[in-house]
């Protein structure tokens, strides 16, 4: 045995170590396949914050990176192993610590699954907005590490946003505090946020404070569909414009429908070239529908069709939380892009990845998170044909190009990983990335804490 | 001239520098009238972003101290200068560069005033939510420093919720940007959430990208009063358990009830101990009120009187925003406090405050965004008499003692400055301190920004 393997099992339970090769290589990849990953020398499974503290201090002493773990629903590599670390999966703390309704708070450990606490807040009648599409896989702590977005940021915000207090487990070992269970608060600088979002790279999340929302009404959602993308990119900003708050503003590109309707027979329509969906979630959604109903139709809609069923809505919402696995089951492999741009210049975003697509010769399903300007799309292509994977890759990066270009961000929710890396640079600026390499320096002065992300 | 003035001007025009004591003194304190200030060397009132570097860069070449400052409204001596320092003010980068309605965001200078901005969002049908009490003075800048609430927060969050990007001055004079311009964004580390209300410590703000809401509907409010001030905490719980959203939620006690009637003559109820204020900015308020003023009779409510016009809301609202001023207005002199508990502890910690009243033998005031949790104990006192001082300290003191004991923070919105630094490291413990000094050694490594203050 490996004198690492004897250090982590001196202060861990039997189970909590996993070294079997056949059962670590399970461990070793979130879900951007086209990214690299390594082979850990261990996945460890700790249940307590003291657990935690063991792996990190036993880390430091080796001088052993450690990869954090979620559920590994990631899309851009963040959590992939590396070669020779230690996989330190979150998944066993899952504990909901608290929820206190006049707070309006909840208290959970790392490894709760985000549709997990929805539904036990839900109970006291209240609501955790975070939602993003992978909700019934994916754990708190991943979030808190991604900054994770979902359908109901363009009302609600990001995960960030419900973030007030952490528990950090540090590089070395020691544990520290951030933040507040108060709903206000501003003694020293907000490390909250600096640790949300992170990546894994500045420590280990092992406890959660998270603000909570009264449960609002049911959403009502209303379809538009649009003879171009720029129509329906114009029709956002008209209702953007005019003051309606929706509680989801999502648009999927003809592409996007087609395979929607090939893996699930959702009867989408696949002659119109986006589709837009609206909901409401406010005390009367018919009338603010019918508001954004004749704003999609002054932007050149060619059929609007309200929900006339909350069950109808949930339908559409559905066929759009199933837009990725209906790209992964395209022939071939999928890479997936995150770029958001202000949301006034979502129709040049998308007539630009029209003009990237055709250019490459590629095809790259579209869909957004359009209320946000947040799209993501995915190009396709056979990983086995070389010069197709190198004009993928190059229409990859086209997108983020564009997306800069148009005064945007490389990743709206995603995150950097491994993925995006060499593009972060040009994103911060020469000042920017070395401030931001000083606070990894800092906090993580061996760089053992999920090295070759972000930076 | 000294070489500080000469070079100072070298950069900067005639009317930009300004040294002549009489003029310089105006400059050299917040509103923190019983916290120490010292005497700047000069006050400079840039105009350009270009014109701050220079004064960054001339600080750092000659080893100076810099105090950023806006409307000097703040409560904790952030503002305050220090002896020989450069007091950089920021009130000539007034200009709002851009609104954009559809992107729902405003790009502006830091000295911008809240109210001017406030205004000119409204014209374009939008509303930028954070009002503290001296909206009509206090600047973007300022606010952001100090990640400033207001009476908007128990709806809308706080400054901090609505700073989306920033471009930064550095120690050195180089320049940073931060964040963006996108409803989403997890690009690297969220230093814009670093820069506000690091009140000045870490970078000089010249430039802010701010979120924006749609207008609400106008508040209607209701007043109800209550026995104590522990029945009214309760009326809070109970709001709040009850899944409410209002757009404010302020508490007054009677000292505080008494010196506003004696400023205003707003015909207050003085026999009442305690006054909560609760108002909606829903499409139908006069239905939450209704449902509220029964939850405040079920806590106790002697009175419940709900506004009949939205005039008489703003009269209600009036009265609050005056506090600060009628509490100044009483003999003597006062010291404010800013401590935030949870809102279900809030009865118990209104219950200390009056204990540590009557223990040392002082008047305190207190009013309270009660929705947040927030308590402002107002602790009045002559400042000629020493042993009345010392008890003030006392009570001051035990205050925060108490909120950090019912699991709050020693300042909800006020900030550390220099009021509060020795308290900061009971709140942050030994860790999270040391990680706090060292993110202010990589950003200001000579110590120029703002010393004295926070730590």
């Amino acid at each position: 045995m490996s004198e690492l393997i004897r250090r982590l099992r001196d202060g861990l339970p039997e189970d909590a170590v996993l070294t079997d090769p056949d059962v670590t290589g399970s461990y070793s990849r979130d879900m951007a396949d086209f990214c690299d990953a390594g082979t850990p020398a261990a996945v460890v499974l700790p249940r307590t914050v003291d657990e935690v503290q063991h792996v990190m201090r036993t880390a430091t002493a080796l001088r052993v990176p450690v990869v954090p773990q979620g559920a590994r629903t990631g899309l851009s590599g963040a959590a992939n192993a590396s070669d020779g670390c230690i996989v330190l999966s979150l998944l066993r703390m899952d504990r909901i610590l608290e929820i206190s309704p006049a707070d309006r708070i909840a208290v959970v450990e790392p490894g709760v699954v985000n549709a997990a606490l929805s539904r036990a807040v839900e109970e006291h009648g209240l609501h955790y907005p975070p939602d993003p599409s992978s909700w019934e896989q994916c754990t708190i702590g991943g979030n808190i590490g991604t900054a994770a977005g979902g359908l109901c940021c363009v009302k609600y915000g990001v995960t960030a946003e419900y973030v007030l207090g952490l528990d950090v487990v540090l590089a070395d070992g020691r544990l520290m505090s951030t933040g507040r269970r108060t709903a206000k608060g501003v003694a020293g600088y907000d490390m909250t946020r600096l640790f949300t979002g992170s990546e894994g790279t500045l420590g280990i999340v092992v406890r959660a404070v998270l603000a909570l929302k009264p449960k609002p009404p049911q959403q009502l959602a209303l379809a538009a569909e649009f003879p171009s993308a720029a129509a329906a990119g114009d029709a956002v900003s008209r209702i953007m414009e005019s003051g309606h708050v929706p509680s989801l503003m999502e648009l999927m590109d003809r592409t996007t429908l087609r395979a929607v309707n090939a893996l699930n027979d959702m009867g989408l329509p696949e002659s119109t070239e986006a589709l837009l969906l609206t909901a409401f979630d406010t005390d009367d959604p018919g009338a603010d529908l019918a508001a954004v109903g004749a704003l999609c139709e002054e932007a050149g809609a060619s059929h609007v069709v309200p929900a006339e069923t909350r069950a109808e809505s949930e339908l559409l919402l559905q066929a759009r939380r199933s837009v990725h696995w209906a790209l992964e089951a395209l022939p071939g492999t999928t890479m997936i892009d995150d770029v958001c741009v202000p949301r006034t210049r979502l129709a040049e975003m998308l007539e630009g990845t029209a003009a990237v697509s055709e250019k490459y010769g590629l095809t790259i399903g579209v869909c957004a998170h359009a209320g946000d300007g947040n799209t993501h799309p995915t190009v396709c292509f056979d990983p086995h044909d070389e010069d197709e994977t190198r004009r993928a890759h190059q229409a990859f990066d086209a997108i983020m190009a564009l997306g800069l270009e148009l005064g945007g961000t490389i990743t709206g929710e995603h995150g950097v990983g491994v993925l995006k890396r060499e593009w972060l640079a040009r994103e911060l600026g020469p000042v920017g990335l070395e401030m931001q390499r000083g606070i990894k320096q800092l906090l993580d002065p061996l760089g053992l804490l999920n090295p070759g992300k972000v930076f």
